[in-house]
């Protein structure tokens, strides 16, 4: 399965509102277009948000049109404004952005390896996860799912448990849908029971994805990563963070200078004219991160290892 | 509005499966009816159900049907066992199950006035909940709901922040509708939020009710809660029960003696074929607990003061 392509004139990508009922691919041959996949969440997930940017600034160079809205098309993550901005330095950037998709292959399985070698260190075969960070949030293999599937592929998964991930369902709808196709064994609950399971020991560790790493380590992630820490730290389980190099921000000094994006009421259950605030992502303090792993390093931030010097 | 009472032949209560949608009233004359509304939650809330197991009893003298099933409806909440075997002892239990609904209401506005009481003293005026605790959760008024409602009443309520509460939302279905009832400011998140909102100072309190407090002062409440008794303490803001002294359990010594509730997994949100876990409470230990409001005292087990001596 591959999320995100270039079929040789558009875009093709996988409408990940349409799962797990259908998949269906959708074509995008305009910015505009891929604007809109991005902000109705068609396409998600840091790492293919990057190729989603490089490949948006080879359409800009067909069609003329400003490739500004995109790299602001969404705020958290940082790797949509980096795709963007890879692309538009290089001199041809469709090549530029069909690099980074074969990047983000190669830095997926080798996050997979790191991961899971460094689960099988904790003695970790019960791995609490949210959100969906699998081939879908990637290109073809996942960021923090990667390490899951790894692990499963090396006969040392004995339980995954995925959180829903409300307001949209990114767990039950699009991790479940991943871990049926892989065979992997697997459990679905509801994200406020996760730090509950962690304390009644149901879970060697916590993986998650990132959307963007600020200097200092803190991490935001999906709505929900913060309690899962909290939850890891107080059961004395590991919380890792799995990400490419390219979700790191030297630029953002802390936690506290990452913006993050409010989705809006529509999303959340309510009776008409109830007021909701709908932050879709969380900030955990690099103190409660156990280990960041990339497809180069383990850095472990709650040890006050650095990641920018 | 009055969630639960009796018309002289049969039980009278608010279908709150319908809510809120409709506002339907159902009349139950037998006790299988009753443990058909209990089990899919047309009537919940610990201290409904204390008021709907002492009026089953007084069914049961009718119909000649066993009280055994209904006082094992749900295993969680201590209350409906107890409104059960209060009815059984008494000499008329109709008459008993009566005053137990009467004793209901004044003590939900006893807890109102001490909770608010106490959330003054503390300088709360931002309040947040998981689950109902409202009237629906009560005969009229409600327990941390109830000091909501007290705060609202005396105008030191600034904003409301209610957790949708999945799987079934009685968050979002519920309290919302309550909120806006009494004219409440309020805002409706995801769960997941919540531990994130009060790292961000949102709020100035978390306030919950029970479904069981052990003699040790471990609390069972609605899942989610637990995470929020950890967000709040990272956060340094007082996490308050709000509970009828009917809710103590003094036979249960601590909160690994709690019997948790797996629901099932219709509830869950899953693709055919998912396995899930879908435990409707949770268990926070006393110390996480800044103080336990009932409508005689406050207890403050995170300073070890104890409720059973």
């Amino acid at each position: 399965m591959t999320t995100i392509g270039w079929d040789g004139d558009a875009i093709v990508l996988i409408d990940q509102t349409r799962l797990p009922g259908e998949v269906v691919n959708l074509r995008i041959t305009t910015v505009a277009g891929l604007i809109d996949a991005i902000k109705r969440l068609a396409v998600r997930g840091a790492p293919a948000l990057g190729v989603a940017g490089a490949l948006g600034v080879a359409l800009a160079a067909r069609t003329g049109e400003s490739i500004e809205p995109l790299a602001a098309a969404r705020p958290t993550a940082v790797n949509l404004a980096w795709g963007v901005r890879e692309a538009a330095l290089a001199a041809d950037p469709l090549k530029r952005a069909l690099e980074i998709r074969e990047e983000d292959i190669r830095a997926c399985r080798e996050m997979g390896e790191r991961g899971a070698d460094l689960l099988a260190a904790y003695g970790a075969t019960r791995v609490m996860t949210i959100c969906n960070t699998g081939a879908l949030a990637t290109v073809e293999r996942g960021t923090a799912l990667g390490v899951i599937q790894t692990m499963h592929e090396r006969g040392a998964l004995a339980e995954a448990i995925a959180l829903e991930t409300r307001p949209l369902l990114q767990g039950a709808r699009l991790t479940t849908w991943e871990l049926q196709k892989m065979g992997a064994p697997f459990r679905l609950v509801v994200d406020s029971a996760g730090p509950f399971l962690l304390a009644r020991g149901a879970a060697d560790a916590v993986v998650v994805g990132a959307d963007r790493i600020a200097a200092n380590g803190d991490t935001a992630n999906k709505i929900g990563s913060y309690m899962l820490a909290l939850g890891a730290h107080r059961a004395g389980v590991p919380f890792v963070v799995v990400a490419p190099e390219t979700t790191v921000d030297p630029r953002t000094p802390g936690g506290g200078d990452i913006e993050i994006e409010d989705r809006g009421s529509a999303e959340v259950t309510a009776l008409p004219g109830v007021a909701t605030y709908n932050p879709a992502f969380d900030v955990t303090p690099a103190e409660l991160i156990t280990a960041i792993v990339t497809e180069r390093r383990v850095v472990r931030p709650s040890r006050g290892e650095t990641l920018v010097s």
